[in-house]
């Protein structure tokens, strides 16, 4: 099977295709050519798959995307985007890469398909719960509505329209995931929003201080980079038949407070790592996390086998053994 | 005020047309210039407005669209459109039309707002109810879930999201109307799926046979033309403030089967109009409507003061008085 992961230097898509270069496979079938895309070149990861192509380009340049699926991968990640911020700051920059980096992906596929109509590439999308906006009812159920309060929002719920479209269509297999913010993210603290929420564990958990810009009681949705990488695969292999024209789906995730997070600090690392998360209320933060989804009931990705950690002590642990070689130092 | 109607030459759009050059003012505010703008030049309507401008454009052609908004237009109505039918045939004729064409209309706007930031137009979009897609609850609330069966939906749906967004950053001041099913259409029996909704009236109200391809039982959800116009010229002039971020709204209409119908035409008309319709059950078309809307609550337009017709008697009533002149031959 070939498979193309668009956006694989991020840090979902590096995860992805590190994950796939070591097992060579997705389930059952062998991954024999993986080309990894990003407006960076990604790095080559370790594995035994024979052909691994690395590139750099810009998805908002029809002609490169369209040089990416001539050769018909089976399987499309698509994961590049910028973020809800940068979008938020340059307007034009968020619709040219989010709408239409994503619609001539689509459109590349679709002119494959028509070369040769058998061809009818699964294509995993991330979207993001910024498809939602408050208010909310206390538990987002799968038939909310899309309205989001970012461009970001806006972007994604745009290219799961156009998925939605272009599946029904029979042009190509898709299902899109609306994915939880990810926590632990790992790296540096980033100035995003919603930052903090990996920060206070990350950084006391390495022995480094954290700033908490909240009240303990802020209540959010969460998934771990692990879950997230494994949501991309389980969608890779799912049968579409029963998913029908719905196509994007509501990820699982954790629903919790920053007190719960904390407490999970606790019993992972001790009232000493606890200690070193400093409270700095930040107005503009608090407003911001104010206006998130705090809870998604995520049914129809659950019935259909999508999996996500179930207390913030998986959480914790998935990033002290993916990140920290399974141990606090 | 300008006003520039975008889509001039459709049902709606000429009927607004003549609306504003017979009124020459909406509400309090007087309209001194229109501007009617489709792809066919529309016609002049009568009236003492002082400049009435007419023009044939491609919506897909961001220069001409760009030329529509330099004079500044107050108000703009987006109503350019290819039909559901033309959008599932013809899959790239609908994104640069339905797609590409509005968002060219919205960033022309863009411009003039970026080189004039006080230039914020108020502009009413043509949505449909052809946003939502089967499976339905009884009655679709306002927080229904996007999932559009058709490329027009879809095309619709993103329209919308892109008149909100651009309505929550300040560039427009947008509303969308997710408009019913019109009914009765004026002009001849047209192949459309919901044709006969329309057809079973009209054609036996001017004394012709109609064809009528479902059971009496059916259900759907419609409004007449005239109160179409009224939404516009409602949304035209509507506080936004209390509307809030969600600017796409679904509009009022009657819940009816066609048994209903038929009871308003044999009131009206009597028994020789409903001996003109003919049973020719066609079970494409009944599958085809199998999976519409039959019923809407609308709250939000209705607490904002939209309204429609409450029964089928009074959407006879509207097409004998604006299309029959006033009696039935």
């Amino acid at each position: 099977m070939k498979v193309l992961i668009v956006g694989a230097a991020g840090m979902i898509g590096a995860k992805l295709a590190s994950r796939l270069a070591a097992d060579s496979a997705i389930g059952e079938r062998g991954v024999d050519a993986l080309t990894l895309a990003d407006v960076v070149e990604p790095r080559r990861p370790a594995g035994r798959i024979g052909t691994v192509r690395t590139l750099a380009l810009d998805v908002s340049d029809p002609g490169a995307v369209a040089g990416l699926v001539t050769d018909r991968p089976d399987l499309v990640f698509h994961l590049a985007a910028i973020v809800s911020g940068e979008a938020e700051a340059d307007l034009e920059k968020g619709y040219r890469v989010n709408l239409d980096g994503t619609r001539h992906l689509f459109e590349a596929i679709r002119a494959e398909h028509e070369r040769e109509p058998s061809y009818v590439p699964r294509v995993v999308f991330a979207s993001s719960i910024a498809v939602y906006g408050a208010p909310f009812p206390a538990r987002i159920g799968d038939d909310f509505q899309l309205a989001p309060l970012t461009s970001y929002g806006a972007q994604k719920a745009m290219g799961e329209l156009m998925l939605a479209d272009f599946s029904r269509r029979g042009i190509l297999d898709g299902l899109g995931l609306r994915l939880p913010t990810i926590c632990i993210r790992p790296g540096r603290p980033n100035k995003a929003a919603s930052g903090f929420f990996s920060n206070i564990l990350r950084e006391p958990l390495a022995g480094e201080e954290a700033v908490l810009p909240v009240e303990e009681s802020v209540r959010h949705f969460f998934a771990s980079p692990r879950a997230a990488v494994g949501f991309f695969l389980h969608a890779a292999r799912l049968d579409t038949g029963p998913v029908g024209p719905r196509r994007n789906l509501a990820m699982p995730g954790l629903s919790a407070t920053v007190a719960e997070e904390i407490e999970a600090l606790r019993r992972a690392a001790g009232d000493k790592a606890v200690g070193l998360i400093r409270r700095e209320p930040d107005e503009t933060i608090r407003r911001i996390v104010g206006g998130w989804a705090t809870d998604i009931e995520a049914k129809r990705a659950r019935d259909l086998g999508f999996r996500a950690e179930t207390s913030f002590d998986e959480i914790v642990r998935a990033h002290i053994e993916d990140e920290m070689g399974g141990r606090i130092p």
